[in-house]
């Protein structure tokens, strides 16, 4: 095998992933596992980091660039936050290392958003948000990133002017589970973002989000009065949720530029089918492949310049 | 004690509210507990009604008159629902006759709106309508009936023209147990409607309904860079909530007439709160009292005009 140049590892709250890289930004091999944030505050970041580079392999000596949660308070070792309007590229000398260790290791920092009025942070999403942007591109951009806790960025060339989150992953996941819809999603299949109900759900909560938490109350009557099925159910919660979110995060924005959508497997679907149903030009970006990029641009100017 | 005309009874989900009335409306004894239907499902509504009018010494003979869930299908009996439009003293022709009880006890039917696109029902809260609905209006006339499931309602005069239901107490209640916001609001303590938090929170998720997600998101970001106190924590989750709520209960009005609130309580504080920050007119009505009078005018017709 080449011989790697560095390791890059996105760390989140609750999943771990580690890849091996050449110095041409290829990967060599890779790990994933559930060891996120909150395992590695007890079991250790370095005993977890070091097992999973022994089963690669990988030189003693072989520096590590990582980005997320790691990099938190409750995390290895607090990676601040850096402060928008930020340059994405300027992010990376925000970069901690990591004292104490035999190899190289630098965490990146989160951006924040210290306005009164909309507080925000983010981490790991920066790392990905630099991997995902148009070079092209000068002018706005809008960057939808889906998840848990879906980010919006508002962007003028690589300077993030402002960002938003949305609690639309977790949000679906506590009303599906603990509120009264339960029973209406019991026994509800996948669907996907073709599937009608989702569209319509999607439109009506983009139109009228001040409509949402009654959009969401539809799910149960609309299974009382129409019969709706378990899995339409499921995709009406989602669309609603997925709507208000899409018309949060382009509020504010005199024009709508193409947005580039970062998301991989069924969230990428749904988006999509969401973009769809709005009409809504968008271009997507594999979320992994954002991530290893981004990774690799820092692993590029703070790990391999100064050799 | 005056001998009393009839029972009024209140059967909701998870609570049972019993008044001895006189022919002249006036309440001569009362019952509360939390046999609701859920309850009583189990333990036979029969039972509970039995047993709340031999502890008032109720004549075995005295009729009774009910609203609420004990007419839903899995309830007592099943009391259907009338369609809106609905003219609401109309409603009272719906009401089911319970066979095989020794007294006369009659259950009131819901409302029910039937559009594709925006299914809704209610059940009780018809009956309270009717008591607080003002007895001088002939135009448009918008009533806000909070709770775990809000109602809001759109007549012309005494015809419900129109209805929604939002889903805001029951959103607080998972959202501040089940999400990642639960951490922010660990050791919160009460609010009140006068919260400056509470109104800044209300009056931006109304004018900005659209981030009404993102809202609930600056609770925690609030925290990690504000240092916002889990009491003002719980009031911007709140706030946010319950100003999308009105937001989406006055859309489509030409012009907003004055809201019949129709509360009791804490969420009557909250409401007038809310209303005040928006510079809402409104006017407070009791919610026991209006189900009283609702309940009394259903009684009044159905029970005591044809003895």
């Amino acid at each position: 095998m080449t011989r790697p140049a560095y390791a890059a590892v996105d760390w989140g709250t609750s999943s771990f992933r580690l890849w091996l890289m050449d110095s041409q930004k290829q990967v060599l091999d890779e790990r994933r596992s559930g060891e996120g944030m909150t395992t590695a505050a007890k079991a250790g970041f370095s005993t977890i980091l070091s097992s999973h580079l022994d089963a690669l392999a990988a030189p003693a000596d072989l520096p590590v660039i990582v980005c997320g949660m790691a990099g938190a308070r409750q995390g290895w070792i607090e990676a601040g936050y850096v402060d928008v309007p930020a340059s994405l590229p300027a992010v990376l000398e925000g970069a901690v290392p990591v004292p104490g260790e035999s190899r190289d290791i630098r965490i990146l920092p989160g951006l924040a958003q210290r306005a009164a009025d909309r507080p925000d942070v983010m981490r790991g999403e920066e790392t990905q948000l630099l991997g995902a942007l148009d070079p092209r591109a000068v002018g706005q951009q809008v960057v939808c990133m889906p998840g848990t806790h879906s980010k919006w960025v508002h962007l003028s060339g690589e300077t993030v002017t402002s960002f938003a989150t949305y609690m639309t992953g977790e949000l679906f996941d506590v009303i599906s589970k603990h509120s009264v819809l339960a029973h209406s999603l019991n026994g509800a299949e996948g669907f996907d973002g073709d599937n009608p109900v989702f569209g319509e759900a999607v439109r009506a909560a983009f139109r009228f989000p001040q409509q949402a938490t009654n959009f969401l109350f539809t799910v149960r009557s609309g299974m009382l009065l129409h019969g709706l099925s378990p899995t339409d159910a499921a995709a009406r919660l989602s669309g609603t949720l997925i709507g208000t979110e899409i018309a949060g995060g382009l509020t504010a924005l005199a024009t709508i530029p193409a947005i580039r959508l970062v998301a991989s497997g069924r969230l990428r679907g749904l988006y999509e089918g969401a973009f769809r149903a709005l009409s809504l030009a968008h271009e997507t970006i594999d979320a992994d492949e954002a991530v290893r990029r981004g990774l690799a641009a820092a692993a590029q100017k703070l790990l391999l310049a100064q050799r």
